[in-house]
């Protein structure tokens, strides 16, 4: 899709305020002399400023013209750690657990919480849904669903893997309670008891619960803050016997890394060559906040060494668990997995999910969505810039809900995460994210939930905290 | 609860009836005399020769009074058989799948299916509560659920446990996606790869898929028609090292054999005393045909020996994934396995389900549901007696949906699977529910479906193929 000549130039400008090459207080071009100067219109100009606005980047003065409000500090690059030190897999998951239980607390700002909060999802939309959809067929939402999963919802994810490049027919979709399931089962599938599956380092607490109990062995592999996994760390772990490797693709949880396309295709590649298989969870994808989403790994696999797994569970309703499969070659062994695991999934949330998609609402809440999301990352960033200490770096999300914090060495993020909680903000240290980096002094922020006040203040008291 | 006095004799009648005492045409006593002779009052005579009209066993003619319209053949007692064949496990598997594809023809008449029909089921009172909760907070369906489950729905199950004899709280309750994902919680806690689960033989197919694809493997135990599994042959192949068992308690698949009170404390006993685990799948304990529901196995637990397991699928809403464990002692684990499994199960279905336990319609639907799957069994078994020849054997169910059928030695049932599919009917051959027993001669029927004329066509069908 070609974008509107407003955006390219909104972009032009967001790309040279978040590089530094504006600094606040700058003054940008008037609108008319940008307009004769870029030959376009000068109610695109006005547009484009007006987007600029909205982003909380620049801001107009009165008499005066548009001024820069907010740039990122030159931002360090974020430092990786390399998984290397002894094994503190019982430590990740005690934190883990202390994490959890303290979810349940009452009047916490969850700032832990990697999930899009309801005031960002389609509430009275897929409400909308689900009342149509129960008025239409009540007995229909009651029956055992089919094995494969609900015919209609198949076709549309059919319809959306089009745009991860992924040309794929319904009947070779498979429903799963999540995405979660969805990577169980393939690994499962693709792996024996005591194998060894590589996955990202840091990485979500999940997948390495899920390996385990499997009676599979994690191994960590070396990731870049921004481009995800490194090649070379992986070729050796599978010299030295990794069987699958399991990547967040897009935006990863918690970095916000994205594998660039070429390192996609080298990924898929590396894994066909080498006869393994490739597990993507592809669950944040469609949270691009740039103008087009990259294509899956999936969609470079020609000899069927990927398999795709994803949901709806952060884009439209976590509580829904719809997630999906797309297990090529292995169709019949996840489809045999699923049967003898749950027999089926729901039929009420998956007709209903289908219902929402089938309309073009899930297509207009996405675009709204990812605006919305990309605003929240700008607005919690200029918080983080007004309230951290100087020596703090963050990563600079370009999709999902995660921001990756990075104090400096020596500084403990599960003390902070103590103290924090008792001020009653709630964030992620962390060691959650890895049994074998020291990730001591790093915790994840999730923006999933809408810029307040409240908000802004949890940040400010971090910010002290992190001072002390 | 004390049974109505029309009731008892209702029940009374029903047994001399079942029992071959009155036969076809005998001439019950008058009302009036009925009453002298009871000393009880002419509105209850009434009522009870209505209640067993109801049911199809008696007849009123006019200015003559009531008979005896169907009595069943005296039933020889079905035959069982022992589990020592060589290993047919290929076999049973791909004939399940076969019969699984089948399913998908249009307008088969499905006898083969165990579970209730949409008839049967409360759809108009569970939309009313899907709507109810639809409107009053349509934020909580799209979040994620608690990872132990929707807390009103535990304390509706908790409550609901107290007639199986079980005094359980909330936070000692799980819920899971179906009965099938509690039982796989329950094997992956107590047992390891490798370990042998002793099961009935024969029994629901499903539960060697779960076995086999945990890595552990299913050792079949002799099982009679009536109560169920034989426990000097689970004792001999525990002392052999089997380290589980699974029991499906009351009204089991296919058999429809329940363990009676005495069986239960005993086998609950022998796992005790030999330290290995009891998987009480008791999913049926709730569809039985009689006055009052057996204690499950559960209330005979004082060491924390059984891991109960059940679901809503056969009673409310298969397509719901609506199921539960009650842990014990490995609660803990079998949390850590669902958490690391999918996350958590659907709110929106949880949350629904909770809405129809907590306003008494699950209790009413129950008892309807009950009465109607009473008097569908009594219909079918009728219509059996019509159809299928005189050397057929079949169960006599006292709960559930299914009738175990026996054909002389020699008979094969998979021909007679493909027979009947070929004139539009499906039926479950005996050779699904066992990998070691010779169940050649034996199919199961399902009576979950409303009897109709269609129905009684169909089985005719059987019958006449049976006869040739």
């Amino acid at each position: 899709m070609g974008k509107f000549i407003y955006q390219e130039l909104s972009d032009r400008f967001e790309e040279m305020i978040v590089q530094g090459t504006l600094k606040t207080g700058d003054r940008l071009p008037s609108v008319r002399s940008l307009s004769k100067e870029e030959e376009i219109s000068i109610s695109s100009v006005y547009q484009a400023y007006i987007d600029l606005e909205s982003k909380g980047l620049i801001e107009a003065r009165p008499k005066s013209g548009y001024y820069v409000k907010f740039s990122p500090r030159q931002m360090h690059r974020i430092t990786s750690v390399n998984p290397s030190k002894p094994d503190r897999a019982q430590k990740a998951t005690s934190l883990a657990e202390e994490v959890y239980t303290n979810l349940k607390k009452e009047n916490l700002v969850m700032l832990s919480v990697n999930k899009p909060d309801a005031a960002v999802l389609p509430v009275a939309k897929l409400k909308n849904s689900l009342l149509q959809v129960i008025r239409k067929d009540p007995e229909e939402l009651l029956d055992y669903n089919s094995i494969y999963g609900n015919e209609s919802l198949r076709r549309q994810i059919a319809r959306i893997s089009f745009s991860a490049g992924i040309t794929v027919k319904s009947e070779e979709i498979i429903t799963t309670s999540g995405c979660l399931e969805a990577i169980h089962f393939a690994l499962l599938t693709v792996t024996q008891p005591g194998d060894k599956i590589a996955l990202e380092s840091p990485t979500y607490f999940g997948l390495f619960k899920a390996i385990e109990t499997a009676g599979r062995i994690p191994v960590e592999i070396h990731s870049d803050p921004l481009t995800g996994i490194e090649l070379e760390a992986l070729e050796e772990a599978i010299e030295e016997g990794v069987k699958a490797c399991i990547v967040i693709s897009s935006f990863s949880n918690p970095l916000g890394a994205s594998l660039p396309d070429d390192k996609r295709k080298a990924l898929v590649e590396l894994v066909t060559r080498k006869n393994i298989y490739l597990v993507e969870d592809d669950i944040y994808g469609e949270l691009y906040f740039g103008n087009a989403r990259q294509k899956a790994c999936k969609a470079y696999d020609t000899k069927g060494h990927v398999i795709l797994c994803s949901s709806f569970s952060k884009s439209v309703a976590p509580g829904y668990r719809v997630g999906w499969v797309i297990p090529g070659r292995y169709y019949g062994e996840v489809l045999n997995l699923k049967m003898s695991h749950s027999v089926s999934t729901s039929s009420l949330t998956e007709i209903a999910m289908a219902h929402f998609l089938e309309n073009g609402r899930y297509d207009l809440h996405m675009r709204n969505l990812r605006k919305v999301l990309h605003l929240q990352s700008l607005q919690y960033l200029q918080a983080i810039h007004r309230h951290f200490p100087e020596d703090i770096k963050v990563s600079q999300p370009h999709g999902g809900f995660v921001v990756w914090v990075e104090l400096p060495k020596g500084r403990n993020t599960e003390e902070l995460y103590r103290k924090a909680l008792e001020r009653g903000i709630s964030i992620a240290p962390g060691q959650l994210f890895s049994q074998k980096a020291d990730l001591n002094n790093y915790f994840r922020l999730s923006f999933g939930k809408p810029f307040t006040n409240e908000i802004d203040m949890a940040l400010k008291v971090l910010g002290e905290l992190m001072a002390e």
